[in-house]
């Protein structure tokens, strides 16, 4: 690391995000962002690979977050509660960055590349929490039926989360769509 | 339509198969798809688009007949009963096709763009279901949380069912990993 920029990374997240709303993903260019940003190319490569990282760092420390608090759950939680125990967790790390989530989901949505890249990180996801659960004990089809479904009331609660609008914690959203995921299943 | 060659468009798919397995889907040509069936190029372009389209026509087919079984349900079938009707009549449309699923299978997880495709067709099964359970009533998020967990149901059946050795049939490991789901989601 060179010479010390206070949050350069948050900073240049910012100014990208801003950039890609503004311009469009594919018109902004890295020295646009490191511009805005007030700090030099240098210094965002070494924050990021690539101007698409910065839509996606996130994905891996949310991938961490949630398969450790999973693998760390009680020996005797079933597997939907230890699945809880990561959706909460991931929950708790979106909690600050709700207008980072909407500006971001609005650029990869209006993106094929961007969005096939979201659909493969949420697979990811999910196969990396049925390998969590076997190793809990847990065993097939139930790893990957319950990991599927985990990773399914994710997706809706941050879909709720980042609609127009919307002001109550990830963490709320999320218990609610995991008491309508067991109302459904049980009532059908 | 020219002439007319009896089942073309089967004898097509198996060729192609059979030359993605043999060379890699990048290095085979139509021209080869073709030859190997005993057609030409031009009978290949009355049936599908391109070499692509032939492992993914199904998927279209798949997403029809899934949707029109949900959407043709009783009306008082809650949102999963309904679902399960959607499941059924694609094992149904599986049946016979054992095979030829495990050479696409093989294909595409050995191709990273067949793959995101692949993931593309299963998100929009996704929004195509909760998009029917939301016009016979269901409100959101139930909607979207069924949806997903009867795309989850299907791709755990699925890949059961073409796994090594495996020879149940598609609807039987259907009915299991339903149940198996439910036991998963309330007993958690």
């Amino acid at each position: 690391m060179g010479r010390w920029e206070p949050d350069a990374r948050g900073r240049l997240a910012k100014a990208a995000l801003e950039l890609y709303g503004e311009r469009g993903y594919e018109q902004t260019t890295v020295a646009e962002i490191a511009k805005r940003a007030g700090l030099t190319e240098r210094t965002f490569f070494r924050h990021y690979a690539d101007k698409r990282e910065v839509l996606f760092a996130g994905s891996g420390e949310l991938e961490d977050l949630f398969v450790r608090a999973v693998a760390g759950a009680p020996e005797s939680a079933a597997p939907l509660d230890a699945l809880a125990l990561g959706l909460y967790a991931a929950a708790e790390m979106f909690a600050d960055r709700r207008d980072f989530a909407r500006r971001r989901h609005a650029v990869i949505t209006g993106n094929a590349e961007l969005m096939e890249r979201e659909l493969i990180k949420l697979a990811s996801l999910s196969a990396a929490l049925a390998g969590t659960l076997r190793h809990r004990g847990v065993p097939e089809p139930t790893a990957s039926l319950a990991a599927e479904a985990g990773v399914a009331v994710f997706k809706v609660a941050f879909d709720r989360w980042i609609a127009a609008g919307e002001e109550r914690p990830m963490a709320e959203l999320t218990r609610e769509s995991l008491a309508e995921l067991k109302a459904v299943v049980s009532g059908g």
